[in-house]
């Protein structure tokens, strides 16, 4: 396990150098690897990022810039924010074998590189790959923003209990260098497709309350997605709204995946256990969020999940 | 005007302290209040809150427990995060022209006090509250619960422009005497009454777009507000909704005051001056949020505020 001054040192002997990002890559892994990118190029060292299939357009300009050549034949490679080979990208699995360094946070990280820099309780990817570029030099605005970017959107924007103190002295670092912090946190926070409002709209119409309004039902039925013509990254998370609503013990989002066949996803507070619902119906997870599908029509499968509810937590429903 | 270290000196001398805080009281005020008396009691010294009749469930329980008994007599008052005289709740004006130190973050801030701690370019008043009570002694996790609320309040949760790199380390700090931030971020931010989901539900569920989905009018007839019995405190800043909306360069949220009466809020990006739109119809604001109010019925009015974007940016509409 390397730190981030042995990082630095071994990533000072690398050169054409091609950095892999992870599939259905996030602001964290595109803002690790062209932090890194642009690092090795101030160190006068050829490096590319591996293009990734995955990109949205938050993600893409982050990465675009530095993509590599089709033709380009890598010396070493570096992966960021990936904790296994099973995350890799299909065009990153010829490089799956090869992985000169691995940098990564998660505490699953399967140290499948020749080298590898983890630091389990890091809240960002991002928070290590500061460590090891400022050991390496200055770090200049382009490397700040895309550092900022990768540990603003791992925590939530600050608000996540992964945040730690020094997440936010990387933060204070990265501002010092003339950034602007504020439209990366509106792009990633403040920011969602008009299909995705028109989502949340429906389901907030048509919300439903149970157990003396301390049990929330939202739902997204095909026709909803169909009618808007949203797609799987507009419905990304939608469960989250229900779980935002004050005084709401218990909020379940009700998913049609196909006709007869719903996925349930359970958002509970302290009082209630999400996984024991979800448990009772064949599903699991953890105590505050987990889930469970439920092939019957939308009536039936909502009874099966208020019963659930009821019989996880009797003095809770009374 | 008084340094961090001087306040400090100064508030040694204070006994039997009462603490102020401004009318319709935020986060900052309150946990500014709140971590000061704190601070003081710890230095063995008598100090309260005056009660704040603007309380709400959520910042309530910041100042009740330092709430000053009604025969409590001050020999010393300090004001915390009010710019004048005139944000003075009704019950803090008979200390109008006796406060013997306020402490403040306002670049509008009037100087009011016998002394005067100000810093203008603090994100938070709490950052100011910070650097005084650690100039005093050690910072207690219920001193630094107050003041994390302070700080991450008044920044949005550290997204807003006005965050600073001393933000953040004051943040640093605070979350090191291992006080549960998470819970601070998620009561503010990630918390909405069921009320105010039903009428962000109703206006996405109903809203418009026009000129090429670059324009978005959402809209909250007093009829919706009376359908879910929501107070003013549900409709605050509903107009921040249409902003976020990805692709739309103009978001009208129209807010029927009484019959035939509308305010509309305007809130754009970079390509048309939402105060030249408002201006045309009688009102202002800033480049990115102005409002105007226009007595018509929805019909005219919406075709007003149209005619007025179109009139200021043309070349937007097309």
């Amino acid at each position: 396990m390397l730190t981030a001054a042995e990082t630095a040192a071994l990533l000072k002997t690398f050169d054409n150098v091609l950095i892999l990002t992870h599939v259905r890559p996030d602001g964290d892994t595109v803002g690790c690897a062209a932090a890194l990118c642009a690092g090795l190029r101030a160190l006068g060292k050829t490096a590319y990022l591996l293009p990734n299939p995955g990109l949205t357009d938050t993600t893409a300009p982050y990465l675009l810039p530095y993509a590599a050549p089709e033709d380009f034949t890598p010396e070493r490679v570096v992966s960021t924010d990936i904790a296994t080979v099973g995350l890799f990208p299909e065009n990153a699995m010829p490089y799956a074998g090869r992985v000169d360094l691995a940098i990564d946070h998660h505490p699953s990280f399967e140290h499948f590189g020749k080298a590898n820099a983890v630091r389990p309780e890091a809240a960002a990817c991002g928070e290590l790959i500061y460590d090891i570029l400022a050991a390496l030099g200055p770090i200049t605005p382009e490397m700040a923003l895309s550092l900022y970017t990768a540990v603003s959107t791992d925590t939530g924007c600050f608000a996540y209990s992964n945040t730690t103190p020094h997440t936010h002295r990387v933060a204070a670092a990265l501002m010092e260098t003339g950034i602007d912090y504020r439209s990366v946190n509106k792009l990633f926070f403040q920011t969602k497709t008009r299909k995705r409002m028109q989502l949340e709209g429906a389901m907030l119409a048509d919300m439903e309350f149970y157990d003396r309004d301390r049990v929330a039902v939202l739902s997204v039925p095909m026709s909803l997605m169909e009618q808007v013509h949203a797609t799987e990254s507009d419905a990304e998370d939608l469960s989250a709204l229900g779980g935002q609503i004050q005084g709401v013990d218990c909020a379940v989002t009700m998913r049609e995946l196909r006709s007869g066949v719903w996925k349930l996803s359970v958002r509970t507070g302290p009082r209630i256990n999400a996984s024991s619902v979800c448990r009772a119906l064949g599903g699991g997870g953890h105590a505050a969020a987990a889930g469970c599908t439920v092939e019957a029509d939308y009536a039936e499968a909502k009874r099966r999940i208020l019963a659930a509810i009821a019989q996880t937590a009797p003095d809770f429903v009374e």
